[in-house]
């Protein structure tokens, strides 16, 4: 505790609004923000003798250059007194009016009393250092800032409450007691103590390699809901790409019209669909033009759909599939990608007038104009990448590639170790590949984890958390 | 106090932080709170029980359709009882993490357990007619809230802290004062109560409407910092508006190349500049074109020319000043707007090679390359819209529209009373008059003001606050 100088930022989003919050936090929190907020409670003469958790109002002021000094705001600050705080040092919130200019004088007038701008995710990476919560806590965290879909606030708040970092724990106590036995074969090899033999050391190792991979299979789910598939539309000019994107995001976003290459910049939003979290991207129609920005248009366009890995073709009904196309999407599905083809304008054209293409993971008839067949893309697209049986808010899921690489790394060690094990090799090698599925599990969870990956996950969050 | 159904709100800006705050305010908030937060501090079972002003630790509930109960997050929550608070009614503050879904999500069980949504400046509205603040000053909290520069800040904490409404105070006891002594005269017209005569009574009236005058005066500067200047950027094509405005906004916010028509849409900015808030915009260039959205940028960029009050005239001084531009400027002179000429490129031109117009207000050789006479220009929009005079922060200030109005009347019917005293009418007619005056007065402090003025004041705020 208390190994940190004094950080200080606006918690709150930056913006209008009625209130914001600046947090200061560190060794000298109280003394920082006493040189810039004055209570005018009856009680109280100074911040350090206010009760801790306890609100009071007062006035902020900021000193100028030149030694001018003006109240610049009349607000509210409260004590968190170390270790029962967020970041388990001293805290400080001062409240004051949400408006982004007298925010930032706020701020600024405690860095001029001493404090440092606080960096990206500091405040939670001193809760972290502190023992106050386990990194995927600290992750899952991180997601519910995020969060726009009601999947990944499910999915996050089961990681905030622990159940992800409860399940890892218990995989690590099972390696731990399984390690014990091993050493003791090891450093007593003549004894009968009772303990295991080796095919149940081995039976109980494999019972943990599934568990792990189980739990590492729920990732695909996970990554699909927290982190979400890049998906772009595609498919020539006035084929309907801009409304089937507007119908899949739920409002005008995309610019409508009848004139070919009316659309040129790449629209992307986030969007739940099917459960599933789209990163979505309306591209420009691809045909041959001498517009330049067109031009420009159609080369990003092409350029997103080899970055993303599900594809939504769309075709106008009243034009038949070309063979261009079919070698077009063939190649895009032998690079691994999903494509899913939309036959849109069902509403005004015939099924039996149109012959389909075989080539694709799925085709569905759809109307982007009334909605047709959207309910039946949602739920195609939700099979592909959402496992049904999981309980987002209740069961462990992995969130991340960080979270899953190491429930990979530990797998394959476990994997090494029961291979020499039942290669009858000596002892000492397996010991070593379950302490390696340990660290890695241990990783997993931040009980052991390098500065690298602990910097690089917390620089993600925003300022002020 | 109590008069009102219960009202909730995110106070804070909506988008990404570390925190968020739900506010409610209403007899109902504590009840209505407890079905959604829940705290999980040793010493209370429930928000009801909790201490004022004591932030309490706690889970937030919301049970969804279908009687699924989650806990969607961790959070805080404080209780402010009435009339202690910043509404004067009961208001709970509960503070979640800063996603915008999971704040949303919060508001909702809230909703759902029985408040209603705050409309914008609801909770301010309350404050104002529970008599915990004064018009004045809201609408300078109002200020405050939408400050993007220091002197909206310091014009909105002068505001805040009382001032106007001090100012406005000791005028309205002034006329109270006189018209005693006016209805002394008229209801004992023959006794002589050692009272004013009415020489005296003009004599005092005059020094009133001197000092309104006064106030009324302030606006020219207040406005010029709290509602600011629309301000045009206008001129030819490729003569240097793009970069006249990224000079003054501060970064490159407009995109400078040397193809004509580069700018089509109306770029807008609210900017300090020389202790004016200019809303300035750079504008397409005016010429012939074919270019068919470069021709509604030229329309639109006509259209603002109009709406603005100043205008940055910008010339290349390697080109001539056309009989055209001077009918074209010589309109808008005419039409009572400011008009600055920018003659641009001084670093690469000849001052004495240039033949500068003498038609405008005011003509500046600038360099937007170089940065060259634009402290020049700052100067002259300062002078021209800012009593230097006046401190902001410490000087009864006209902030809006509607005070000025106010005092406006109340001036006009005060000089209607004095005329009538001086050509010898009956008194009582005056004494209406000074009535009169004494509303208008009264109004632009939110002693006796219409429902119509109220709700358009505080539907200017935002929600939340």
């Amino acid at each position: 505790m208390m190994l940190f100088d004094t950080i200080a930022a606006i918690s709150t989003p930056i913006g209008k609004g009625g209130i914001s919050v600046i947090r200061i936090s560190g060794e000298n929190a109280i003394k920082i923000s006493e040189k810039v907020f004055e209570p005018v409670s009856k009680n109280s003469c100074s911040l350090s003798e206010v009760k801790s958790r306890y609100m009071c109002r007062g006035k902020i002021w900021r000193t100028y250059e030149g030694g001018e000094r003006l109240c610049i705001d009349d607000g509210m600050a409260v004590v968190f007194r170390a270790p029962a705080s967020f970041t388990g040092e001293d805290v400080v919130e001062i409240n004051c009016h949400g408006g982004a200019l007298v925010t930032k004088s706020v701020l600024s007038a405690l860095v001029e009393a001493g404090a440092r701008v606080a960096e990206a995710g500091e405040f939670t990476r001193r809760a972290f250092v502190n023992g106050k919560m386990k990194l995927t806590q600290a992750e899952a965290l991180g997601l519910l800032l995020e969060a726009e879909t009601e999947n990944q606030l499910r999915i996050s708040r089961g990681g905030m409450r622990g159940i992800l970092s409860e399940a890892t724990e218990k995989l690590y106590s099972r390696l731990v007691n399984v390690m014990g036995r091993v050493w003791a074969k090891i450093d007593f090899p003549d004894e009968d103590l009772n303990e295991m033999g080796v095919s149940e050391i081995i039976d109980e190792l494999s019972l943990i390699l599934g568990d792990i991979e189980g739990l590492a299979a729920t990732y695909k789910t996970g990554r699909a809901v927290s982190e979400g598939i890049p998906c772009a539309i595609c498919g020539h000019t006035n084929v309907g790409k801009s409304s089937v994107y507007n119908r899949i995001v739920g409002y005008d976003a995309a610019i409508v019209t009848d004139i070919e290459g009316t659309t040129r910049d790449i629209l992307r939003e986030k969007v739940s669909f099917g459960g599933v979290t789209l990163k979505i991207s309306d591209t420009a129609g691809i045909r041959d033009t001498d517009d330049t920005v067109e031009s420009i248009g159609i080369e990003r366009a092409k350029e997103e759909i080899t970055k993303c890995e599900l594809i939504f073709a769309v075709f106008d009904m009243g034009c038949d599939i070309t063979g261009d196309d079919k070698t077009f999407f063939g190649e895009l599905i032998a690079s691994g990608k999903k494509v899913i083809a939309l036959y849109n304008k069902i509403d005004v054209s015939d099924k039996n007038d149109f012959k389909p293409c075989e080539i694709f993971d799925k085709e569905i008839f759809i109307s982007a104009k009334t909605g047709e067949g959207f309910d039946e893309l949602a739920d195609v697209v939700g099979k592909m990448f959402i496992d049904g049986s999981i309980s987002l808010y209740n069961d462990a899921v992995v969130m991340d590639a960080r979270q899953y690489g190491a429930l990979v790394s530990s797998g394959a060690a476990l994997r090494r170790a029961i291979d020499a094990l039942g290669a009858g090799l000596a002892l000492d090698l397996s010991a070593s590949d379950i302490e390696a599925a340990m660290t890695s599990l241990g990783e997993l969870d931040g009980r052991e984890v390098g500065e690298d990956i602990v910097a690089n996950i917390f620089s993600r969050f925003c300022v002020g958390k």
